[in-house]
């Protein structure tokens, strides 16, 4: 293996969490870009690092709080303590966006007409923020009703696929791939998909080699091709109208 | 696929957190209990639940306090919130412990005499209540220094082999398998070989229709076959002495 590049600076990944994510959506993702740090850099060696990831909550910060963000629930209970305030994540620089799925982003979307504007208005500025915009399983029904998809392929949980199409109607929706790449945004299918295709993002943002030595440092049976459907259908199917 | 059978009480699976541990350890591990109980019960049906995860924190409580544990950093950052101090899941039923691996583990390992005593005595306190002791990646070593696995197989991470032999020279290392169900004890390799042994322990706990279904909710390519190894030795090897 060639010998790891330097890294010119550090790219932060910024992960969205709120209340029910699935839990394997976020640290699927998470696994991947930490244990590519840790292999392009090892365990004591100083910075700058390739990536620093940032759990960005969901919550609202109130006007004039120093107070922390409290912790978030992922769906059955164990919790994350996030880093940041979805607001603050306007103020610092960010490189890439992730939303993960899980039933929480049916709770975001069948909130209140001014909360689930609130959501998609931060969507939209990050996008204007990140080279990359992301999402796990689920996450990609919030893309989609960003408008961000419209035009572009791209994936979603295969159980939960109708009900993620709905929020896109102007999206090429993907209901074989395990990740879609298109260009700025990169989807994939449910859940574990997501550590496929963050492991596939490791090697766009810091080299093949590294994507590699992580996945053999996790014992990662990583699946790279993403053409590859593993459970659902061989044959794609194009909807004969939009979905309404 | 035979409907759901009904759960009779909750089992209580215990992961333990502490500085530095490794993101998919823990959590690849949660995701396989979590999404277990959503295929067993669905979004909003009733308890019992056949799961229940909680996060114990290794922070000591100081006596008399009412905090709550504070947030435990992940190895590179992301953090989560415990639910539980270390000392208080004595007093609490669990039927499961699971101790994750990762940087965290030499740190626990290399403490002073007291704090490692504390720790080891803890676990063999732990080993009197649960049914089931599990170790992902380096967790082993703990359960290795416990003397828990003297005379037992047990499996660990593939990279740090002759690290978390040393802790355990009585113990019959399997160099090879994805996982090693000792009865009581079911260790595995290394990070994502976690995975494939959560979903192993939820078709003993809660049968192999509820883990199945859980996979495929996951979209998650489970290695059923744990003596099938995926990128190490295909050849078992027995020490001519014990590791010293």
């Amino acid at each position: 293996m060639p010998k790891s590049p330097e890294f010119p600076r550090t790219q932060r990944i910024g992960i969205l969490v709120f209340k029910n994510f699935e839990p394997l959506d976020v640290w699927g993702f998470v696994e991947a870009f930490a244990i590519a740090r840790f292999i392009a850099t090892g365990y004591e060696s100083p910075p700058p690092y390739p990536f620093e990831i940032v759990l960005i909550s969901n919550e609202e910060k109130l006007a004039g709080s120093t107070a922390q963000p409290a912790p978030i629930a992922s769906f059955h209970g164990p919790r994350v303590a996030p880093d940041i305030f979805r607001d603050d994540a306007l103020k610092q620089p960010f490189d890439l966006l992730m939303i993960p799925g899980g039933q929480g982003v049916e709770l975001l979307l069948g909130a209140d007409e001014k909360a689930v504007k609130v959501l998609i208005t931060w969507v939209k500025e990050m996008d204007k923020r990140v080279s990359l915009m992301t999402s796990v399983c689920t996450g990609a029904a919030i893309l989609a009703k960003s408008g961000l998809l419209d035009g572009h392929p791209a994936a979603t949980n295969h159980a939960a696929f109708g009900w993620v199409a709905s929020f896109g109607p102007r999206v090429l929706w993907d209901n074989v791939s395990r990740w879609v790449d298109a260009g700025r945004y990169v989807t994939s299918a449910g859940v574990s998909a997501g550590t496929d295709m963050a492991f596939y993002l490791v090697s766009r943002l810091a080299g093949r080699a590294v994507a590699e030595t992580a996945a053999l440092g996790a014992e990662y049976d990583w699946h790279r091709d993403p053409s590859q459907p593993i459970f659902y259908p061989q044959q794609a199917v194009v909807p004969s109208k939009p979905v309404s």
